[in-house]
């Protein structure tokens, strides 16, 4: 993180592919809000609620669509997908830290272990026997490597994650600190008076540009492995039980709970707080919302919702004292429905 | 886990109780699903929707009730409880590592702390004063034992576990990585301006047999003790305030969050992200559906839900307008049937 | 931790500013539930449903209102707030750890950090390159302090604490085991194939006098930086998202998950798993119920709640059916209010 980076704003467009509209050697080095850029910054228009604070920004360029470009009081990078290329923009300022190549002397790495000469592995890492960490990667300080673990190519562990034994990185993968990978699936067996448990003998396979979040948690499979698809995105505290599967690119906000057993398609958004029960399938492109519970299969693309709207406490429990005597209610109205039934009316359905 | 298990059929016929129907003789060496498993691995026929798996299964051997025997293509382990015999079968055939008896170099030991001689701790780990652990325990890396931490026999810390000081732990408990035993509970007093913290006082206890997941924090109590009772096994992510007991046996899925001073009783199931408000009182063999909130005591055993099923976003909309108008819509009937009311009618009692 | 703390009476009552009515020469030695409470032990009387527990304790003192003083059976002291006194008397009972100031020897520090030599710095901690750590403040074991980070004084950190870099931590702050501050906040741009990641160059500032539970997760900012203003308290499990602000003495129960740009107001209670979308704004003085979900702003100050309460799961299933006909029933009851419509009625505005 020594330097700073700084781009003249010609060397931003041709890097972001975007036309310039203005000052082709302004200098630019960092990244602000439309609200909170000064100057030396750059800014974006995405999110048309903000549009109003686009004239009084004090960026020193915005990404913008073009038909906002007339509006813009400063350079504009012009952007057909302004969010988009903002995401661009943030690779060029993102930090650079001074990794160290090599093995940290404090780590504990068991001589099995197959350590690639181009990783880095900071202090007090513990890598078991048979682990085996491909090109690029890096393992943060207090990381746990379990037995046969193997990890790909550029992979990123923050620190204090930890990789149970078996488990299988693809490359470009990412977990933030405190995640565990790996652990043991619940799952037991009642005897009658207690549970015996059942060892859980598969393993975890993360793909290729998956990222983990932190203090996120992913167990093994009871016997296949529990398989987390290309590029999908799983945000903090998210638990996903034992031999699930969820499919390439898709996003699991934070907090969400999935069940064992559990498959999820492709493409599909899990939002915050929401959650799955056991042994069911979402099929590709559903979008479930916040802390809505998926209680059975979902074989349609679509957006789904459980709960209710939250409302002041006093209403709420009007309607909740309602909603315990809803047969009951459905039964009156039936009731009223039969008494005053024309000869002409459908009979009613319910 | 440097050797493979590997027995004949008459042995694990022997070892798990069951009459064997074929060869005695047969290699078995894994363990798979009917669906996926090979040549020389064991499988089970537990849940009747995977029977129609069962003629197909390249599987060595099957274990499978009595009544679908003539059904099974391979040789066949008779067991009344399929479920059951194959988490006793998980043991056979779970890895086993090779653990170095004694304390790692790199772990920082109190010299009051008392370790029995047979104990295995693993590379960074912190043990304070006064700590005592027990014959046979595994302290994996990186984990922090607490100032008079009682661990007892036959113990397993994955790594990246906390104790915090007086944690006692019974024998033969096993805690995933990541997980928080003792923390401070969350009491604070009001001043009319600001929160005073109340320090807690009491501890946290976790009697014999219990399993805690990966990332589960349990607060110690205030002034008593946290009490999880024995055989209680408890998921990944969970919380569990201050004050709280939980009966032998209870199982508590993943995400699920207690709040303070709540007693579970014996053998209740509380649901993947299921929660319990504060102060209240859950008996004996109460089963709490995932998601669900218990908002007072429940004295009778039995399964409890909340929440709503998820529904098209559209459609769940609508509902939940109605929702919001249920106490109204309960009035515009009243009036109705108050209208209508014939003079044989009951009353009605809303 | 070595030695208990004891007091006598009269000790007690001058600093806890409380009359005493009894022995001054009573000595106490710890703190104990009324119904717990041993010879020695000093007790407290606040919720009134305790007070029937008052006559039969065994606690050698009791806080306790005036007008209770009567029926106290022990030694009194008289207070206005006994729950408020009690949790000033938790901090003379205290665990008084013997902390080593100083650095571990098995700690790696960056050169560049600044350390204060009053600082303790347990075992194997990781401090970064620019970190800066203030007088008085405690890094627990397996700590990890991100490059540039700033702990202000008298902070204390538990073990495995996780500050990314750039993190700033005012006076006072405290935070419990396994706690990530300043992860990744959870934000991708949808290229149409695939996620591409937004680098987060915000931090996270937590004020002064904040304090952190076990397991939980603050998020830096995309590009300004998520705020927990002073004096907020915050539980275990909770997840709060990128850009957040959280204004001054406002707490958040466990297992709280609050999406990104959340603008949570000032002495605001979070009920416990409850929740908040993304890009609202919570205003002052807000309570939220437990496991409710906040799903658009919140304006007035008071109490909200969504959800249902839970019942019985045969009689909540047919709710459950209801609820999703909602909508329906509504236009039936209209139906049946526009046929027996009398003339002088207002027309129902459903």
């Amino acid at each position: 993180m020594t330097q700073i980076s700084k781009y003249n704003l010609s060397e931003i467009a041709s890097k972001l592919g975007l036309e310039l509209i203005g000052d082709n050697l302004c200098q630019i080095s960092g990244i602000g809000t439309l609200r909170n850029a000064v100057s030396g910054e750059l800014s974006f228009l995405s999110n048309p609620s903000y549009r109003n604070q686009l004239e009084k920004t004090k960026a020193s360029a915005v990404i913008i669509e073009e038909r906002y470009a007339k509006f813009c009081p400063t350079n504009a990078l012009i952007s057909k997908n302004p969010y988009l290329s903002f995401a661009d923009a943030t690779h060029l300022f993102k930090p650079n830290f001074n990794r160290n190549i090599g093995i940290h002397e404090s780590a504990v790495i068991a001589e099995s272990a197959c350590i690639d000469s181009t990783v880095s592995i900071g202090p007090n890492v513990i890598v078991e026997e048979n682990a085996s960490i491909a090109r690029g990667s890096v393992i943060g300080p207090n990381c746990y490597i379990g037995e046969g673990v193997t990890v790909g190519e550029d992979c990123y562990l923050q620190n204090n994650v930890s990789l149970y034994y078996k488990v299988r990185l693809g490359d470009s993968v990412t977990i933030q600190s405190g995640s565990v990978i790996g652990a043991d699936g619940f799952g037991f067996a009642f005897d009658g008076e207690k549970q015996i448990k059942i060892h859980q003998l598969g393993s975890v396979l993360l793909s290729d540009n998956v990222e983990i979040g932190a203090c996120t948690t992913i167990d093994r499979g009871t016997i296949d492995d529990t398989i987390i698809g290309k590029g999908v995105k799983i945000d903090n505290q998210v638990q996903i039980g034992h031999n699930c599967k969820v499919g390439d690119h898709s996003i699991i906000c934070g907090c969400v709970g999935i069940a064992g057993s559990v498959n999820i398609g492709k493409y599909c958004i899990m939002g915050g707080a929401s959650g799955a029960v056991g042994h069911i399938t979402i099929s590709d492109k559903v979008n479930v919302s916040a802390m809505s519970l998926v209680s059975e299969s979902i074989l349609e693309p679509g957006t789904y919702s459980s709960g209710t709207w939250h409302m002041k406490t006093l209403d709420w429990k009007r309607s909740s004292i309602r909603f315990k005597q809803l047969d009951e209610m459905n039964k009156r109205v039936r009731q009223l429905e039969r008494k005053f039934q024309s000869d002409d009316d459908e009979p009613s359905p319910y």
